[in-house]
């Protein structure tokens, strides 16, 4: 019954030095005075562990708080650019990069178009490897790097074990990515794309109990549960868009019939709105710019586009009805292309919930579009990367200065 | 990101007793230093801790430990009677009642057939509470009650929110206990009956995800992630009997169309399986009886039942493939009347998710039938009893002896 851990000193102190961080990220700068009171430490106990955080160069002097209650206290606060989170993202028509810092300072954004199951993986890793250099170039505090890939990965091995829609099986990308770039094995994590676009939009919310979909040609779901990631026994859960809603219908990239993807991808959508010489549905532009286009017409009352829109929220909106019985989310969040297009997508999902759904009023359930659209896996990457020092500030080391013993104040 | 909880002196010190409690219900008689061994606690802490537990009566000794390693020391092991937990189980066709104690060794157990929805609430409620005076005559030292009641549950308030089967809307269930039989609020739970049997079947199993499914007139969900039972925002996560297999399908209890339940509940295996005056259809006879009637005549080879238990798996295969694309457990559990058919369902469930989940080999996923069957619920509802103890070992009181002190030693 439940993990039998003993909770001894060391641990107990990691724990405390991560909640101090934490409660700082929440709140801002704060009197030693004032942590203690809202982190129930003793006024001693936080005066140590603020010493052991500055040794790191995480923490701050920051002023003289000015009155308010209580005495005056020298104020401590983080330093946003401490330490930073490098985010990575593999996908079918982009690589992504992005950098971010404890502050929440965005150091480096990019994206770049390109044909990653056209070039094998071989090719894709050389490609990621630049741009991680170029990520990277300059950076002297990353913590960490998180590689963003659609499909079963086994996170341990940093292997990427199945992507149908990459064509990659059994691709070690943490291996290829260390050998191209000269990062320990230990500071690369891979994962997949909607684990960490949930990550990304948990850290934006304040709810516990979370469905993160993630609209491209193949859907991806991450589930949050009490606040923890749903990674089931081997790591592969969330594959929902493999979910075979009609076995009898088409075919689909894992070569199943039927599966959620071939009635909600992107490319059912982009069929049931456009021809074939349409440029809608012309691979060689940019998803962005597509979706441009699409709402342009959504907008302009273009029945086919209107159409196609309610054919795809609907059918979207009886799977998440199945999402919403199962693990009951405060909310859903509706990301990739699907956050382009929730003034057309949400109503007909929630009709499908209220209808489907047995709890009352969905048990509470909201669906809502993603505020970071295509950019949730590499955010979320960054942030899972910055999470590391959240969880246990000592992997920062002691900044070493001359004549000082390399051991941090006790 | 995460929950910021203080790990105070106090916390910490239960903590370590909860430790202490689960090792010696995993290992038996254990020494103090082998219980520092194992626990990774210091020999001091654990003497300590030893006597504390002896206070509140959960631990005594037992004899010396002969030989083996290390020198020979008392031993110290669990009070196997020190404490006992109660589960009771409202359902469509019967109630019952189980008692454990720390030891595993069974107290009490009845079941009793009557007509729940027809009683109505009162007179359930009514009845419920002789079978938990029944149960706890005699008993001094039961932590608390559990009820388990198939529906969305509200635990805080301890009220039955909506359940279909039993016809019950916003029934207070441990106030009305607690009227009927003196037990305080504090010690009366209600949930969920697949919650309860996903704890019952999660105690027996060396694993951390696991769906259990409870099939009867309707199907119930308890999904554990991570070692921990997935609730949902509002409780009424697990709810699966409801995901609208077939939108245009026959109508459910809960007012809708095409429920999973209205596929593969027992009605539907019953009407596939016999004509309207066969007996298995006779809902005046337990249905344990018409359960072994079905098994003998699919034992021998009679088409109709063969056809009917294919029929019903392959439905019930394509549902939890839903399952495994999405949660990836290690194992799915069939209880309640799919643990009585173990040999005709689980192949073409197997077949169905081997067809349509992702993950090569489904992830791992084991499909296995129910070692509790009927008596999941019950169980279960008694382990979550004796749960608050090894989880707190503190709400059981030091025993008052007189001329001393009421605190317990520091």
């Amino acid at each position: 019954m439940g993990q039998s851990r003993p909770a001894d000193q060391a641990g107990l102190r990691r724990g405390n030095l991560a909640l101090l961080v934490r409660t700082l990220r929440e709140h801002g700068a704060l009197s030693r005075a004032q942590l203690a009171v809202r982190s129930g430490l003793s006024k001693a106990t936080v005066s140590s562990l603020v010493t052991d955080l500055e040794t790191r160069g995480l923490v701050h002097d920051a002023g003289i708080s000015a009155g308010g209650q209580g005495r005056p206290g020298q104020l401590v606060d983080l330093r946003p650019d401490s330490v930073c989170g490098v985010g990575l993202d593999v996908h079918v028509g982009h690589m992504g990069a992005f950098v971010t810092d404890l502050g929440g300072q965005v150091l480096f954004q990019r994206r770049v178009v390109c044909d990653v199951p056209g070039m094998g993986p071989e090719r894709a890793l050389d490609q990621l490897g630049e741009l991680a250099a170029e990520a990277m170039a300059g950076l002297k505090n990353a913590v960490g790097v998180t590689v963003s890939v659609p499909g079963l990965v086994d996170t341990a091995a940093g292997v990427v074990t199945f992507s149908p829609r990459l064509r990659w099986r059994d691709v070690s990308v943490a291996d290829g990515l260390a050998a191209r770039t000269g990062l320990g094995l230990d500071r690369i994590v891979v994962d997949n794309d909607a684990n960490l676009g949930a990550l990304a939009e948990l850290a934006d919310m304040d709810v516990a109990d979370l469905v993160y979909l993630t609209g491209d040609f193949g859907i991806g779901g991450g589930v949050i549960a009490g606040g923890r990631l749903v990674r089931g026994s081997i790591g592969f859960a969330g594959e929902i868009g493999h979910m075979a809603m009609d076995p009898l219908g088409p075919y689909c990239s894992c070569g199943r019939r039927g599966c959620w993807e071939t009635q909600v991808g992107l490319g059912a959508l982009l069929h049931a709105c456009a021809d074939p010489d349409d440029p809608i549905r012309d691979p060689a532009l940019d998803l962005d710019q597509r979706m441009r286009m699409v709402r342009a017409r959504a907008a302009q009352q273009d029945r086919r586009t209107l159409d196609a829109l309610h054919q795809i929220g609907t059918a979207l909106g009886l799977g998440v009805s199945f999402l919403v019985n199962l693990l009951n989310p405060a909310v859903v969040v509706l990301g990739g292309y699907f956050a382009a297009l929730p003034e057309w997508l949400v109503e007909p999902i929630r009709n499908q919930v209220v209808a489907h759904v047995l709890a009352p009023g969905a048990g509470g359930a909201r669906v809502v579009g993603s505020r970071l659209g295509f950019t949730a896996a590499t955010t979320g990457g960054a942030l899972a990367s910055l999470r590391r020092v959240l969880e246990d500030p000592t992997v920062v080391p002691v900044i070493q200065t001359e004549e000082e013993p390399e051991e941090a104040p006790a």
